[in-house]
């Protein structure tokens, strides 16, 4: 039996673990699952015969170093800045390697050594990064080898609530890591082109600046610029291309109302609030507005920020009980944004039935013998439940296929890589189609970067 | 003769070194003037029997020490980052310190050593600090010395144009280091005390919560909050105080069109701008805005902004050539701040005959024998020239005063300090005075922190 070590049992493990379970009769596989946590990694084996927990601190080189020894393959679903470590012994014992998470100049700095031992390390292979680059590229490519020029290339995606667990005036609850929500777009400008010119929004801008998507039969959406959207530029081979931009999917209206937010400063996590632990939510607002003698906190904010009383962004406001006196904070030294991180998760908490979602959708433009094109491809993934989530699938499924085509030997090319050659991600996308993660494409009348014509 | 030691003749220095040469005959003093550049160091000299320029890298040990060891004292008004290895020489040879700086951790270590040796360490004796300490802590010490109770301190200070030079729409020019101009406010969110209640101000939002202030005979002002108006609570003796507020002064109307530069992120300092160099300035204001296939970039920039076209933020706008398609950046790898400060150069640099102006202004609300009361007190200094600004002044002659003091045994409190005690800060205000740096205090009905009736 083929031995294949899951390091860390958290949400995005489930679809992974369960994949490789399923497929371990006929594959001949064992699947060791470690984490801190015996009982999580035990509860995500569900009592399976071929699987079985270890639990070890993946900080102790001995444990570490004896799970990693005895696997065929290594799957490390660990917070991106602890790879390294495994990275490092799965060099030293002639492993392979799988992470969802992006290459680190560490990372990156391995590649000779991988390449020299003949092993994959492959990495940014979840939904986003991963799913993302394997869907563009696929397309990318064919254009490319049809003789096409790319022009354009906008790609969104986004975690949401699926339709039927849709119930709050957001249309929106936390289906990942709130933390990553909260400080969303923070830590430098967002930078992108548009027919040939560079643009940069600052962050206090960003929630303004969104643009509109259709996906058929869902409805709009709307994106918020990614951080960097020239990142993959050269990776994908688009070094002329005239258009590129990479944005977050929400609901529409979400962005407009979370712009309230950075605007008052709520989502600040560069300083503490003074004596946070004994504030009750309106005080948290009320420390973001001017003193008054007499107008009401509600007044002030309005007033400040220029809300008409029945502009629904006022009852959004109300909803998260934003000017509750009597709810307390209770966080000690706490930043602005670990509050309202807080004050979120009283509404945006999956509930035990809740459904997630997940949309990607890509737009491609390009030249053909003298004609313009467009196309859009675009994917909606629902979660199962709780357990299942569109997420932990999208995350863990192209995570769990890639694992088993290097261990089968169907990727052979060695090196630190991310999955954007066709050996890589042709077969995987055939696969996740197989298990409901599929893109349908649409050639549609090339309309370049116009945001009259795409918002309309 | 007693030698007196300055390192560094830039422009604030001018009449610190006027200063020690006019005294030198009744003082017996020599003033050695160290620069990295000879000739700026005896330009300041102009000549005079009783001062000699020499030129050394501040880098040099040797050099270094040789010309402390020499001194009897030492003013050092380089940048504040190099004091460090000054004072601890200082130390080592037993020479007191003058410094205009804001003492660093690494300058207060130095303390327990310094009262030891029985030296005087003075630092934030130039304007702001400086100068702003000693007149609030003159008034504060006399209102506790009635028995007074305090309620509110507000202290506001700025460089600005004086009015007879000052002929742009912004009612500004550089009369110091444009670029702490243009950065201004950033790096962390400003945050004060209205009537018991921390407040915070976000960066992108400073320069619309500005306060008006009234000086007799001068007429409005504004002023944005400064990002630590609490530093020097503790140190003032303030802990119980209700409102705590220190500002920036600016001509009213620039707070709301220097608005325009921060939302647009023109401001920023943190990234750089592709292709800087073969830019415009037409351009580099288009990389903030959309694109757009038919509007031009002044609507555009109205449009996102919001700026009615008869709004004087407009021709504010346009008196500094930002649209203008021929004037080129020219800075390579330009970050946007950097290249701000070159378009705002263009206009506000100071010309051979144009005067400058520092207004300095605080209010104090307490409270005494059950009635509550308010003190204003305004400070104006005009500039005579290029040379002899009111910036180099206020900046030059309290730590030239000091100095002189020091030496002179008058003042003896040894330690690494600021000028907060009444020993320190009353010589030096009088003679302040006598040099034309006067205070007029004013009675005034107590308002507390209400801002309808500051602007009124």
């Amino acid at each position: 039996m083929r031995n294949v070590l899951v390091i860390g049992a958290g949400k995005s493990s489930s679809s992974l673990i369960t994949y490789l379970l399923q497929k371990s009769f006929e594959e001949d596989l064992h699947v060791t699952v470690a984490d801190v946590f015996l009982e999580l990694a035990q509860s995500k084996l569900n009592k399976h015969k071929n699987g079985s927990a270890i639990t070890f601190d993946i900080l102790n080189k001995t444990e570490r170093q004896m799970a990693i020894k005895n696997a065929n393959i290594v799957v490390s679903m660990l917070p991106a800045h602890l790879h390294i470590n495994i990275a490092k012994d799965c060099l030293e014992f002639g492993k392979s390697l799988v992470t969802a998470s992006y290459i680190s100049n560490e990372m990156n700095s391995l590649n000779d050594q991988v390449v020299k031992k003949n092993l994959v390390f492959m990495n940014e292979i979840g939904l986003d990064p991963g799913i993302d680059h394997m869907s563009a590229m696929q397309v990318i490519d064919s254009i490319k080898e049809k003789g096409g020029k790319m022009l354009l290339f906008e790609s969104f995606c986004g975690g949401l609530v699926a339709p039927e667990s849709d119930d709050n005036l957001w249309n929106y609850k936390f289906t990942w890591n709130p933390r990553n929500v909260v400080l969303a777009g923070q830590g430098g400008v967002s930078k992108f082109l548009q027919e040939g010119t560079y643009k940069y929004i600052p962050y206090h801008k960003l929630f303004r600046r969104t643009e509109i998507l259709q996906v058929d039969g869902y409805g709009k959406f709307e994106a918020y610029a990614n951080r960097d959207s020239l990142k993959y530029k050269s990776v994908y081979g688009l070094d002329k291309i005239l258009t590129l931009y990479r944005g977050t999917i929400r609901r529409v209206g979400f962005s407009r109302a979370w712009n309230i937010f950075v605007q008052l400063g709520m989502t600040d996590d560069s300083y503490t609030i003074e004596n946070s632990d004994k504030m009750s939510y309106r005080d948290f607002t009320n420390s973001f507005l001017a003193y008054s003698p007499s107008d009401s906190v509600e007044l002030k904010l309005r007033h400040y920020l220029k809300i008409p009383q029945d502009d629904v962004i006022w009852d959004k406001l109300v909803e998260l009980d934003i000017f509750n006196a009597n709810k307390m904070v209770e966080l000690k030294n706490a930043t602005p944004a670990q509050i309202l991180e807080k004050i979120l998760k009283d509404s945006w908490t999956l509930k035990k039935d809740d459904k997630d979602m997940i949309v990607m959708q890509h737009l491609f433009g390009y030249q053909l013998n003298g004609e313009k094109h467009q196309i859009v491809s675009s994917m909606i993934c629902m979660g199962e439940n709780e357990t299942y989530t569109a997420m932990a699938k999208t995350v863990g499924l192209p995570v769990a296929i890639a694992t088993l085509k290097i261990l089968n030997g169907e990727i052979t090319n060695p090196g630190v890589q991310m999955p954007i050659k066709k050996e890589v991600y042709q077969p995987i996308l055939k696969e996740l189609a197989e298990n409901g993660i599929v893109f349908t494409e649409k050639e549609m009348p090339y309309l370049g970067y116009n945001p009259e014509i795409i918002t309309a």
